[in-house]
C-alpha cells in the first residue's frame, strides 16, 4: 500500500452519486471521495463533525441558519449535532473524512453502504 | 465561523516553510494548511497516522523501503510507528491533518509551534 493516492483517479472509477468510496484510512476514520449531484437530505451526526473539501464543482451545504457555499480547493467542517443539507447544482466532486462506520445520513437506518474506491 | 475556508488563501497568508496554520478543527484534530521546501527531518508519530494532501507542488515521502511521490490531488497516509521524511525539490503546498497537539516532529522537544491561519 505504499502509493500514492489520486483523488481524480478514484473518482473516475465510478459514476453513481451519493455512493462515497473509502480511498484511506486515517485514525479509525475513512477518507472517501464521493460525486454529488442535486439535494441530499437534512440530516446531523450527533458524535462526529463532518467534513467537506470540495474537489470539483460546487457545493451548497444549507445549515438552519443559512448556506455556505464551496468551490474547489474549498472546505466546510461541519460541528457535530447541526443540521445540514448537502446540495449540488451541477456533478461535484469531494473529498470526505468520517468515523470508519458512520452512517451517511447520521442514522443507519437510511444510510447508504460504503465502498472500497 | 459559517464560513467556507479557502485553502488557497489561507496559504496567501503567510510565507514561512514548515510552519503548518491550523484552518479548521475537526474530531479532536487540526486540519493545517504548509508551505515547504527543502528536506525535513526522519521521525515517526507512535500514536498517530500521518495525513498529507498536495495542493500545489510535489512531495516526496521518504519510507525507509522507498519512496512515495505525491503531486497536486495525490495523498498519502504514512501509518503510525512509520519512520518517514518529507522531501519538497519545489515550494510544495500541503493539507495536514493531525491530532490536536501532536509535535509535527513526532518529539515535543524538537517540534515546530503551530500557528492559526
Amino acid at each position: 500500500m505504499n502509493a500514492e493516492i489520486n483523488l481524480a483517479e478514484k473518482l473516475d472509477t465510478f459514476a453513481e452519486h451519493w455512493s462515497p468510496r473509502t480511498v484511506a484510512l486515517y485514525n479509525s476514520h475513512d477518507v472517501m471521495v464521493v460525486k454529488v449531484q442535486g439535494e441530499f437530505v437534512w440530516h446531523k451526526h450527533d458524535d462526529t463533525d463532518d467534513f467537506f473539501l470540495v474537489l470539483k464543482g460546487v457545493l451548497d451545504i444549507q445549515l438552519r441558519e443559512g448556506t455556505v457555499t464551496l468551490g474547489p480547493g474549498e472546505m466546510f467542517i461541519v460541528p457535530r449535532g447541526v443540521e445540514h443539507r448537502p446540495v449540488a447544482r451541477e456533478e461535484t466532486h469531494l473529498l470526505l473524512i468520517e468515523p470508519t462506520g458512520t452512517p451517511n445520513t447520521g442514522d443507519p437506518a437510511t444510510a447508504a453502504g460504503r465502498k472500497l474506491a
